[in-house]
């Protein structure tokens, strides 16, 4: 009797998109392999509470083995893809120790997902770092915490200021977000600095666009524009930001001098595009057919904020909610074709709405014809995050931190950890005091 | 009517030892100044828990400004001391941004603590990074899990049994504990990768003495032996490590090729005594006399890692305890001078006892003439651990995870997080996608 050929199902990239593909194809007679630069998956909804210091980085991420760890059929794999070579059917794997290696696919899943865009100003970078990954949202909580303590032993009372003016680049859900959640952190631990007035701290939101929340409805932009404004942030709306440079920014010719910077503006897709050398939109989103495949490659589906596909005239949105259902309907499609069942309808996409958090036990929320802002939408917030957290460890201790956090201002996780280089100085330095005293 | 004089005292570290001082002056009539290069606790004891992924370093640090922020005559500053000058009474603090601030002090105590020394060959610092910070295990953490996925896309089978081949050099508690640790984490993980044979892998105790965990009885040093030798920890006593290089070591004219190798050997005490040109032991350490005090100087005080005093001929061990006793001595005799009552008796050691973990469910431990191995032994530790901890939310939280661990054998925290560099490369490419499909 022939083995029977078991077809290898390639997905690069352990997003919300990749997991969901993956978990469909739980049970598919295929061998999966997941493929992802990091070892874990990571809830970047929450990754503002990482760069606040309310969660530590291990509670929004968990390694992709583990999750995927009872799941026979599928490996995982850390490494890069660099490229895919679509004749061969192969994609191009660089791991730290070994670069180029090939894997065979019979499908493939592109769901890489997007970074942050600096619209072409990649000088931006070095002093507005964005918030995509876990090194981000450290890298972010240093800045912050740093510049407090800098703050605090600083005697020229100008240079204290800049030191507490944050600007935060872009308004949408991940800016508000940020934005009002430093401001609970500043008012949180203003008793714990004795020199500075944390009271004097500025948090300014800018954005190019007339509101925030662009894609919510006038009214709940509104609503969070109230709130961020009751939290002390100030909201400058209707300008780009022309300069940013190392003493602050320049938005419609004036000067906001601060020594922190965060970007939460642009997104820019994955280079599956040019991997693919395929159709992209503008941004470079690969356009992907009703079935979420590309042009001439019915083995290759484009998913997530990588993709580009129109509903009702529409582009849909670059959120967890389209990556997630994409992933789903991807896993169905393959598993339709293999075992000979009628292809499923073309994909169509569910929006369960929106929400954004504005500071402490405030959301606003947009569902259809529903619009809810106050504690009731945070209620739903919470509930609806801690149910898509991965694995139900996380879930009990976001919880439990999140609880904790609301009831005593503390936060789980304000540290500044630094690479000191004391190593080498001490040992020089200790050998010479023990030689002075032989 | 003249306002009173209030002293200032300076408290450089907030380990066990400053920390301790500090609370100890908690009512006193001073000015306290505590001065730390991080901005947070670090409990020690925990370390090898983050570097094998059980514990996030949020869950065994807390912010020293947190830990003291209502103790109101206390500051907090984040700076380096990089010397003291005696004749003005001043410490010199190098901030990030200003560089050799002079800060004045009525009295010192100084709890600098130590770090690992590689007993004058510091070229093996490069291949085997030693255990003293959370930065430090953060480090260990990417080390091992990378060598676990290097392992598995491995193609060459010597290449493979290099990478899960672990050699720790140092067979104190932390070198045992870390091996133990090593040994029960790979084993948790067995079952996620498809490709490599966990139970293949090596873990390598190497120490120069006779015994494992020197300083505890015979009895409870062969205990915790067998229990690493139960656990599969190869464990090799009585030759030093010759070479550390970049293909493994060598002991005993022996090659061990190794991909990862640990140190949990030597102790370096901070440069304290270069500061203060004072007469330290061999190892470097302050001399001080049976008030904790630097000879001539009753208002500079050296305690922990970083001091030496004899107690019945033999030196106070460098241990959290003796440091924690000699803070809230240090604080008494400086209270007491203030408030002129008599000064309290000489400094005397009371040494509750020592333990060290050895895998899951299993400590050993020795206290007078108790001696302990076992579950119940780990259930004291647990408790002792736990009740240390600086923060409440830190012991709900490690508590929880310790559980979790326990009956699931899930991790807490194993993240592999890396900076890509990505940006820019996504950048480029993303502008020659959609330019070429313009």
């Amino acid at each position: 009797m022939p083995e029977q050929y078991v077809p290898t199902v390639v997905i690069v990239g352990a997003g919300f998109g990749g997991l969901a593909a993956a978990r469909a194809l739980r049970n598919s007679p295929t061998r999966n392999i997941v493929i992802d630069r990091e070892n874990h998956h990571l809830f970047q909804p929450l990754l503002y509470q990482v760069a606040t210091s309310v969660l530590a980085p291990g509670q929004i991420a968990a390694p992709i083995r583990e999750i995927l760890g009872a799941q026979e059929n599928t490996t995982v794999v850390v490494g890069e893809v660099v490229g895919i070579d679509k004749q061969e059917c192969c994609v191009i794997v660089d791991a730290p120790h070994r670069k180029g290696v090939a894997v065979h696919y019979d499908y493939l899943i592109i769901a890489t997902g997007a970074t942050h865009s600096y619209f072409g100003h990649d000088e931006f970078a070095k002093f507005a770092p964005g918030l995509k990954s876990l090194a981000d949202a450290v890298a972010i909580r240093n800045k912050i915490l740093q510049a407090l303590e800098q703050a605090e032993t600083e005697e020229s009372p100008a240079d204290c200021q800049d030191l507490l003016t944050f600007v935060l680049v872009g308004g949408g859900p991940t800016g508000v977000e940020m934005a009002a959640a430093l401001a609970v952190f500043l008012r949180s631990v203003r008793k714990e600095y004795r020199r500075i007035d944390l009271t004097s701290a500025r948090i300014i939101l800018v954005d190019a666009g007339p509101r925030v929340l662009g894609p919510f409805a006038d009214r709940v932009s509104a609503q969070a524009q109230k709130r961020l404004e009751q939290l002390g942030v100030e909201v400058r709306l209707g300008h780009a930001v022309d300069v940013i440079d190392e003493g602050g920014v320049v938005v419609n010719g004036q000067r906001i001098s601060s020594k922190t910077i965060l970007w939460t503006a642009g997104v820019l897709p994955s280079p599956a595009g040019k991997w693919l050398a395929a159709s992209t939109d503008r941004g470079g989103r690969v356009k992907v057919g009703q079935d979420l495949t590309v042009e001439g490659h019915p083995e290759i589906f484009v998913i997530g904020d990588t993709s580009f596909l129109e509903q009702n005239g529409r582009p849909l949105p670059g959120v967890a909610q389209v990556a997630m259902q994409q992933g789903a309907y991807t896993g169905d499609v393959i598993f339709s074709r293999i075992s000979g069942k009628p292809a499923p309808p073309p994909f169509h996409y569910f929006d369960k709405g929106n929400m954004a958090v504005v500071g402490k036990g405030y959301a606003v929320l947009q569902s259809g014809s529903v619009q809810l802002c106050g504690f009731q939408a945070w209620l739903i917030w919470a509930f609806i995050h801690l149910r898509y957290l991965a694995q139900p460890s996380l879930r009990i201790s976001v919880l439990t931190q999140w609880l904790w956090t609301y009831f005593t201002g503390q936060r789980g996780s304000r540290l500044l950890i630094r690479h000191h280089g004391m190593q080498e100085a001490h040992v020089g330095e200790a050998e010479s005091a023990s030689a002075g005293t032989r």
